[in-house]
């Protein structure tokens, strides 16, 4: 006899908790239609080779394999072993003899997947959505899971179709779906092209350049200390650390950073490009104008996927001046290469990723459920008391008319006590119980009972009580 | 440089097909909603000692298993090689230390583990509703695939408080779902008791039930003589299977049916227990009357799964007289023990699963989703040509007005041709084109074409725009 567990980092979701993320994804995903988005699904795994080194070092340790079914592995791993050779047990070329699929580790890989696989049958520019759930292998933590839902919306195109009004419509697209969950927000940008132009003045080789972006991220949550020493570790100096530093410490407004990376980045045409978007997409939100959402240059932000290239950004809760210390609750940005990894040159891809359980969270601390929890139920109306097979029947066709109206109508499965059914009931925030005995059916009426008000009225016919329960406050 | 592909049994959906597939998956929850069954949710992967042994062989071998991430196995296999011990490459050792989850198979089990182990947050007798992918290594063929979505209503309580009344709103159910579907069904029944007295009065040994339900359950697609071979193979003595083969083969009506069986069975309890049952179920749905579902006693049937104990039933489209040759687009049944595999003794659930995938297909087959199709779009009804930066900037406060309207509204990204930014409307299904160029700023209009009569009208303000768009027929 076990007693029964589930895997770390994994979780249950109970029926208060089911409405509530049932409710986030319906306006996420209404306001992603309302920017012209479709939806489509991928499968929950993919080949190992779509999705290995499309995520950095990181992601390919974290990802899900599947072993192939059955007694593969038996097989193979005699095969290996009769062969007695210590040579043979390398990794690399075990793992592909008994795994060659894995599990979704974000959802803009399998798009990109999706749309080169699909090319002949799309229209582009290409906008879709996806709601599913991704996998990773990361040390359960607080607020950390090894399953959670994306609520991705991306838009993919030939470059030349491509514009910065990608950008302002996601960050528009972010600041509708924030002011219907009633949730102020602080995106965090930056882009890519900052970043390589710091690079390049700085002197930091260009093979280090995953490693410069991926301790830079850490800025704001580990702090400056800390990540140069992680930085010199991996072999950028001193020196080159030391001439832009300065750049990620500043807390001056947005014309004032402009003003000092302008001067500092006019040797570079990258970083200059760089600047001139930034500069497009603020100026251009100023004008629109937003609602719950604050848009603030983080000059440290660097993303951990490495398939960003142009503006990147991530979403924090509007409390705690949106600092990076905090979970973010989605993150997205441009990537012009993703697609060329599958053969397709010169297509351009911009997106966001909503994390649910993330934005869940920050709404249960900030209590931003509460105002719409009455909403949120999807208990049933009616208990229909259960007095014996004869009565049922009798009662059956009303519980029939009941449903017919759209009204949530429940049977008690046995004649059991009165007391157990009415338990039943309040237990699951039931309102109304019908009780069909036989004194009922002898006189032809229904007994409704209201538990709320604990009155109870007479009907003489179940037109009556569907009409009385359909009003608002019935 | 890839060519990508999909793991084989893995399936994309486009938009076309995510749209009528939400719209399943839509009718069918407000139907277990009706119904008063609340929304969970499990994990995709459980503990391989939560799945194990409660399928069968086969289930077991069909499971989806999850390597332990990171170089583990690697580790683990070094360290088996050091050994040079063949006995420890004996599979379920190995497999223990390299795996210990697998993706969910159905979604029944997960639902009980849920229940046993929130036994003490829940209150019985227990209603809740799953609509969740599961994952089988089957062979993949035509219309069988490796990843599908099952939709779960299951009831679990306490025996003594558990009824036939189940059964009867577990068929009433399906009948409401495939009436809005509009699609006639013919639902199997049977009674795993039937089976039980049937085996008792044919001397087949008590230990060789699994194997006769298994192969008996193969009647109706393989034949008699096929069965029996594989009986026999089983072990079960011709002369057993001689002496109730004649049942299987019946193609009188019910009531001649429980005629002939109630004399067979005189001498089982089990056996006359399940005659009752489905003679009550027969009576009481007679009474209330199906809509678009007819109940049909298929004494052959008897379930894949090990778990069922009580009445069971599969559900067919209602061609072919609802022959079991045809997929089953649905089933489910009474599993009394399943519970006790993890210590809750007395328990009774009952419950049905729906094949999303198989439902998706059937109705794609007999074209039935073509009267709802019109309202299965989800593209926008607008487009905002792209004349360039200016020209966007004084738009995209009516992009904001319509989509606060409600109006699904997109932008085209960049300024390309004309021409260019129609054809996507067109693709796209995007009824209505605006424009605002230089013209239209200077002279404060707005100029809306109508793609379908191709018409184009001019107005003053964007309320007026609205106005008309949010008519039924624009």
């Amino acid at each position: 006899m076990e007693h029964p567990s589930i895997p770390k980092g994994t979780r249950d979701f109970s029926s208060i908790e089911m409405n509530k993320r049932n409710y986030l994804i319906q306006v996420i995903r209404n306001k992603f239609e309302l920017f012209g988005f479709s939806p489509i699904e991928t499968p929950s795994f993919e080949k190992i080779s779509t999705l290995m080194g499309k995520y950095g070092k990181e992601g390919d340790y974290l990802m899900f394999k599947l072993l192939h079914s059955g007694d593969f592995l038996k097989k193979k791993i005699s095969n290996f072993w009769i062969k007695e050779d210590p040579v043979i047990f390398n990794n690399q070329e075990l793992m592909e003899q008994i795994s060659n699929k894995a599990l979704r580790y974000d959802l803009t890989v399998p798009f990109v997947r999706y749309v080169v696989m699909h090319k002949n049958e799309i229209f582009f520019p290409f906008k879709r959505y996806q709601i599913q759930p991704v996998w990773r292998a990361d040390k359960p933590q607080k607020e950390r899971f090894r399953e959670f839902y994306q609520c991705d919306a991306d838009m993919i195109g030939s470059y030349s179709l491509s514009s910065l009004w990608q950008e302002i419509e996601f960050i528009q697209l972010c600041d509708e779906i924030f002011t219907e969950l009633n949730f102020p927000i602080i995106i965090n940008i930056n882009h890519r092209d900052i970043l390589g132009g710091l690079v390049e003045i700085s002197g930091i080789e260009n093979h280090l350049w995953k490693d410069f972006t991926t301790s830079l991220d850490k800025w704001d949550k580990k702090g400056r200390n800390i990540v140069k020493q992680e930085m010199l570790r991996k072999g950028i100096s001193s020196n080159s650390f030391e001439r832009i530093a300065c750049f990620f410490d500043m807390k001056e407004n947005f014309s004032k950073k402009i003003e000092s990376l302008t001067i500092a980045l006019q040797s570079s045409e990258r970083g200059k490009k760089g600047i001139k978007d930034l500069r497009f997409i603020f100026q251009k939100i100023k004008n629109i104008s937003l609602k719950k959402t604050k848009l603030k240059w983080n000059i440290s932000l660097a993303r951990g996927m490495n398939y960003y290239t142009g503006p990147i950004f991530e979403i924090y809760p509007d409390n705690n001046n949106g600092s990076r210390i905090a979970n973010s609750i989605g993150g997205g940005g441009r990537y012009d290469q993703l697609a060329s990894f599958f053969g397709m040159k010169n297509f351009s891809g911009v997106g966001v990723s909503l994390g649910l359980d993330r934005i869940y969270l920050a709404m249960e601390k900030d209590n931003l459920f509460s105002t719409i929890s009455s909403s949120l139920s999807s208990s049933s109306k009616v208990l229909f008391i259960n007095f014996g097979d004869e009565e049922v029947l009798y009662a059956y066709k009303m519980i029939n008319f009941l449903r017919k109206k759209g009204i949530s109508t429940q049977l008690y499965p046995n004649a059991v006590k009165i007391n157990k059914q009415f338990r039943y009931a309040n237990n699951n925030h039931i309102p109304f119980i019908i009780s069909i005995g036989k004194n009922e059916i002898e006189k032809n009426k229904i007994r409704v009972k209201n538990l709320k008000t604990r009155t109870e009225t007479e009907y003489n016919n179940i037109q009556e009580v569907a009409h009385q329960l359909m009003k608002k406050n019935p």
